[in-house]
């Protein structure tokens, strides 16, 4: 029976998700209830508890997963030694990944709001980590005397809600391919912070 | 009497917007009732109907007010002739006008989701009289080889996202004076285009 158990929630946990997922991105976390989570999946209300204590968990769990699948995915990357070409893998995947994920990029920067301080510092400390890497280029970079940047956290901030606003208007099939966004991209981050 | 009511409304309005402007924030637009709209504003709920039909309008409203009052603020700048003294003008101008309204900007870009796609034209054609003025610029530079960009779509849209940035992490008082993030980010900007 433990087992038909753990196999019945190991099916149900990423149904859910992706159900809490879509629903948040639509509506707004404050606007979604665990009953209209459950209907989505087809499972009575209850069978949401046996999977996750609260809406503040599933929130949570899902910003987590995002931050976590962002942080192990640019991980596994190779890291070029020059500075330059760090920083233009950083602009492919960064773009990438995050146009491949709307509805998690959407909850990430609209629902921190709604985490409890204790979660919202620990997607804070995620964050911080990943802003952290392309950070750590700028300064090699700076140190090699590729770039001449004034100061490196507010060019890392800067370089990331730029490409951030790919997302709030790229689509697939429009006027420009992504090879030709990315392109357009790099280029003007290259300029921004080159010596 | 009509003279008192006319009064009336002159004043609850504001009022009625401010509050509906600071729920929508906190909350989110699909988890705020009129009836707390309402509560907030301290009147009946049936009040708030004599001064707007219905949510949507209210959001509406607090939209167009917002691109508005940003278009008209806009239009008052005396345009320099020189593109590159005309783009540091855009790029101050962006960072104060949009700081001083954090509400109003989260709002902006969260809610669009929830307007009519009536609402959400009007909106969005207000937004695209915004770019087309930075655009205008940035050919204007192109055309006096001052800048060198490959598609200028894409540099206003890259240039206005970088600077929305700036509303997720600055705050007064902190380790950078506001003069010196606008350099910062005046510094980026004017490399990231520059021929």
């Amino acid at each position: 029976m433990a087992r038909t158990q753990g196999s019945h929630s190991d099916i149900t946990g990423p149904r859910i998700r992706k159900a809490a997922l879509g629903l948040f991105a639509r509506h707004g976390y404050a606007a979604v209830s665990m009953r209209q989570i459950a209907a989505e999946v087809g499972v009575q209300a209850g069978a949401l508890y046996n999977y996750t204590p609260d809406k503040q968990s599933l929130l949570f769990h899902l910003m987590h997963e995002h931050m976590q699948e962002l942080l192990s995915a640019y991980g596994e990357l190779t890291q070029p030694e020059n500075a330059f070409e760090a920083l233009h893998q950083f602009v492919r995947f960064h773009i990438r990944f995050h146009l491949e994920r709307p509805d998690e990029v959407f909850i990430a920067y609209m629902e921190l709001r709604n985490l409890t301080p204790e979660n919202f510092s620990e997607i804070e400390a995620l964050r911080r980590k990943y802003e952290d890497a392309l950070e750590a280029i700028l300064r090699k970079g700076q140190g090699a005397a590729l770039f001449d940047i004034a100061d490196t956290k507010v060019a890392t901030l800067a370089v990331i809600a730029m490409l951030n606003g790919v997302m709030t208007w790229y689509r697939a099939g429009g006027r420009l391919s992504l090879d030709e966004v990315e392109q357009n991209y790099w280029d003007m981050v290259r300029r921004s912070v080159s010596a």
